[in-house]
Order: structure tokens, then C-alpha cells, then sequence
């Protein structure tokens, strides 16, 4: 059982859906993924805040045991992002993006993070992944998301970023994007031909698939896990950074990064994926158990044996 | 072992893609169809052709062993249809449909062929689809398809045949059409809720989803197969054809018709169609063996256990 490293924006959110609205609502990639993963081993998390931050956040994240070390509250307000999903809820509509004290993120690990083995790196500006990573001293197997924003503007630490992780995960247009195939399986193998051992393309409703490279293997070996069908998708807000939490707390929990429990990763990252929807912001994780993880966990069995 | 019936076009294709053209080929629903059931059981053709239809294409249908009896050779010519698929083959551009014989298309069963107890109504006008299932004494299941012409033009129609079919096959964007519910899953129950006992949704290259009404459940159970990753797509004209005869033809071989056996089915069709794409035309289906249609259904299992 390892601990997981989790770097990324903590933000509070304004979505509206067809559902409802939240205003300044718990949200933040970080603060998604180590939610997701505290479901399964201890998280270390690194982000920032400003004073505006309400203490019951904090007190949620300390209560699935996040370890708040890494989370640094300084003068001025959060990150604020606002946004709105409407028709098959498939793509936000950004209405605004206040980076605020997010702007100056550039985080020094504290001492007792530095020997964390599992990694995740949220999407952030390429370079400041790169430098959390240098700072972590002996990384088993990191992980790292990224998006549209830094595929096109900075793509050259991007790529760099990507020589020395394990694992990316992007979604089907970003993975499009980076490489220029349209094809999802060639975009996969090109991304693996740059570094990764093992990539993963989040497809929102048609689910996701993993890619891995294996030695002796001339083409990379494929896993296809569709999304679960969920009677109502009320915020898709989080969806991505939840699959990641709970693929990399499954890992670190296990400590077997053999393809067949990439697999099993995968499955668990997209069933804490399929919770985080059902309502807005962090709400059903709020009373999410372990039990109904492994329930739904199941449940893809169901959906997908043949 | 059972045999199966099938009803629908049979066409004279020209096709452009990426990967090249071919003129007056070997085409039309029932065609693939046919061709995939083949694989499985004996097949009962049922479909009108003119005087310029090739006899070499007759011989290629005999030599798969299909039943040509219903099959009407008329003065005119062949059905005639050209299209163009461009960047990802996802959409095809029909250029020209020139119906020909095709136009007063409305079987009448050979005596011989009345009693067959496993039916697939391909593509066409819906009240000609209850014409020819009239005509089957005994139907033990009848599985039809349509397409956006029909739910637009002949609904009424269109949901009668509905009624009386055990299973619909349908593309994701059909079955939006036909239920307004922009969840596929919304989509499928109320579908279900017209008639049918099973619906497959069938989603290109994110693959296809089982529906099943099951007594005592209050929701449809769900089965999800991706679709195989082929190296190359070259033309995926007959696609939705292949994966309905393969499925027809597996259920008729095994006469089986329990939600597990529907789930092979399904793969079985995944496995028509995936050839299918490989080359234009049926040309891939003139090769093709049981045994790489049992490997690649083994390999449809590796891309989605875990």
C-alpha cells in the first residue's frame, strides 16, 4: 500500500446544468482526483488557495484523510471557474476562468511529499509539472493530464513532460490534437512512441480506452471500458480528474502496475468517474462508501461479459 | 440449427474513400447481410436484381451457400448506389441513389421460404417490411433495421412494424431521431417500451449496446462491446449490414435466444463488421474463415476483460 502525490488546481466552481446551478462550489482538478483516490490509499495533495476558501472544504478533504500539507491558503481569492453544459451535457461552455491566487502556482513539495512513489500531475502549464516531478525523488509511476490550451501553446514542454511519465491521459479530441490522427489507436501509439509506457483516452459517454506498450509487442495492447450507464448525468464537472484519482489510488493501493491491473485501474477510475456525475460539484462523494464502489465496480463486469 | 431469412436491397455500390474507388461493386443490405449469416447457418435470400446484374456475384452468394430462390432477376437494371466517405469514414456522402428495378420492390415469399423462423428485415419502406413478415407463418424472431428516411417519412408505420419485431437494430443518431431522447440509454427503453424485446444501438467506431427488457426488471439490461481495432478502415459500407446478418446468423445457428446468447450475438456481428471495413465491397468476405471469425471474437474478449 503506497501513498499518492496529487498536484493540481483546487478551485471553487459556478456550473449550471439543465439540472440545477452551483455557485463557488467545491471543485478543482486536485481536489477531484484526491477525493477519487482517497477511496483507496492516502493522499498527499498540493495546491493553493486564497482566504476566500471556506474551512468546510478543508474539512471534508481532511475527513477522506487528505493530507493538507502541500495545500498552501495565501492573500487573495481562489481560482473561480464558471461554466455551463447544456443539450447531452458532452462539452462545457466556459463562461469564466478567474485565475486569481492560481495564477502564481509553482509549488515547492513539502520535505515529507519528496518520497512519494505514485504521482499524479493535474492539468497545469507543462512546465510547472515538470518541475513538481523533478522535486519528487524516486517516482515509480507518474501520471499526467494536460489540455487543448497547452497542446497549442506549449507543446515543446509538453512533449518533454511526456518523455518522462508513465502514463497520459487526455481525452479523445486533445489526443487528436496532439498528434494529428484522427484515429484514436494511431494517436495512442504515437503518443506512446514519445515516452509513456501507457496512455489512456477518456471518451466522456462512449467511455474510455487504455493503451499500453509491451515488450516484444509490435502493436500496443488495448482495453475498452465504456462509461456506465448512470440513470442521470447531473454535472459531468470533474468526470476526468475523478477517473485519473481513482485510477492512480487503485495503483498505488496495490503496487502492480502489470497490464492486466492497469485494467482493473481503469475500471475503478472510470466507476468513481460515474459517481462524481450523478450531482454537482464533490456532492455524492460526500456519502460515496468503499462498498458501492466495489457494487459498481461489479456492475461493469455486468455490462460488459460476454 | 436453424436457418434464417433476409430481406433487402441488393445493390451494385460505387464508393470513394481515402484508400481508394471501386465502380459498380458488389453491394445492397441483404447482400451483407446474407453474406455474414452465411458464416453461421443456411440463408434464405430475398431481393430483386436487373438484367446488368453480374451472374460472377450470384456465384459468390451460391458459393457461401445462400438460397437464391428469392432472389428475382427483372428487365431494368440493378439498384445503383454511389457515395464518397472522406476524413474519418464516419459519414458517408451519397452522390447518387438510382432505385431502378429496386423501385417497385415488394416480395413474395417462396412457398419454400415460409416457414423459416429467424428473420432479418433490412433497410426498407416499413410497410413493405410487414408485407413480407405476414408472409412468415411462424416467426420465432424477427429483428428488422430502418434508417432517417423512414422515421421522418412512414413513422406510423415504422412503429406498427415495431410491434410485431423481437429486436430493432438502429445507429445512435436513428435512434434520437426516433424517440427524441438524446441518451441512448433513455432512447433505448422507450424504444423497448413500443414492442421490441431487444434493441441494439449501434454506435460506429465507439461500437455497439445490447438492450434487453427482462421480466421483473424495471430497467432494460445493458451489454456494451466496442468496436475492433482494425489497422486500417478502408470502406465501412455494409457495416451495420454485416453486424446484423453475423448476429441473425449466430441466433439462428444456436437457436438460443437468452440474454447471454443475444450478448455472443452481438459480438459475433461486432466481429461481420469489423471484417467488413477491412477492403471495399464484400471483398474481405470472399477469404474469410470461421476460424479467423472465432480468433477475432476471442480478441474482442481480450480488448474488454478484466
Amino acid at each position: 500500500m503506497s501513498e499518492v502525490l496529487i498536484v493540481g488546481s483546487v478551485a471553487l466552481d459556478t456550473v449550471e446544468t439543465p439540472f440545477g446551478r452551483v455557485g463557488r462550489a467545491l471543485g478543482g482538478a486536485a481536489t477531484y482526483a484526491a477525493t477519487a483516490a482517497s477511496f483507496f490509499t492516502g493522499v498527499r495533495m498540493v495546491g493553493v488557495v486564497g482566504e476566500d476558501f471556506p474551512e468546510e472544504h478543508l474539512d471534508f478533504l481532511r475527513s477522506r484523510g487528505v493530507d493538507l500539507r502541500g495545500l498552501e491558503r495565501v492573500p487573495g481569492k481562489t481560482f473561480h471557474w464558471s461554466g455551463r453544459y447544456v443539450g447531452d451535457l458532452s462539452q462545457a461552455e466556459t463562461l469564466a476562468t478567474d485565475l486569481n491566487v492560481f495564477a502564481d502556482f509553482n509549488p515547492t513539495l513539502p520535505e515529507a511529499y519528496r518520497d512519494t512513489e505514485y504521482v499524479f500531475l493535474a492539468n497545469i502549464d507543462p512546465e510547472l509539472q515538470r518541475n513538481v516531478l523533478r522535486q519528487v525523488r524516486a517516482p515509480r509511476w507518474t501520471a499526467c493530464d494536460t489540455m487543448n490550451f497547452w497542446i497549442a501553446g506549449k507543446r515543446a514542454a509538453l512533449l518533454e513532460l511526456l518523455e518522462q511519465v508513465h502514463l497520459v491521459l487526455l481525452n479523445d479530441a486533445e489526443a487528436r490534437q496532439l498528434t494529428g490522427e484522427s484515429d484514436l489507436g494511431r494517436a495512442a501509439q504515437q503518443i506512446l512512441q514519445g515516452g509513456p509506457q501507457a496512455v489512456v483516452i477518456k471518451k466522456g459517454a462512449h467511455g474510455a480506452a487504455l493503451y499500453t506498450e509491451q515488450p516484444g509487442e509490435s502493436f500496443p495492447r488495448w482495453f475498452s471500458v465504456p462509461s456506465y450507464p448512470v440513470p442521470v448525468v447531473r454535472d459531468p464537472t470533474g468526470a476526468g480528474d475523478s477517473f485519473a484519482g481513482g485510477l492512480m489510488g487503485y495503483l498505488a493501493a496495490t503496487e502492480d502496475l502489470s497490464e492486466p491491473n492497469l485494467r482493473r485501474a481503469v475500471v475503478y477510475g472510470s466507476v468513481l468517474a460515474s459517481f462524481n456525475i450523478e450531482d454537482f460539484s464533490l456532492n455524492r462523494q460526500r456519502t460515496l462508501t468503499r462498498e458501492e464502489i466495489e457494487e459498481r465496480y461489479e456492475g461493469f463486469r455486468r455490462i460488459t461479459a460476454f
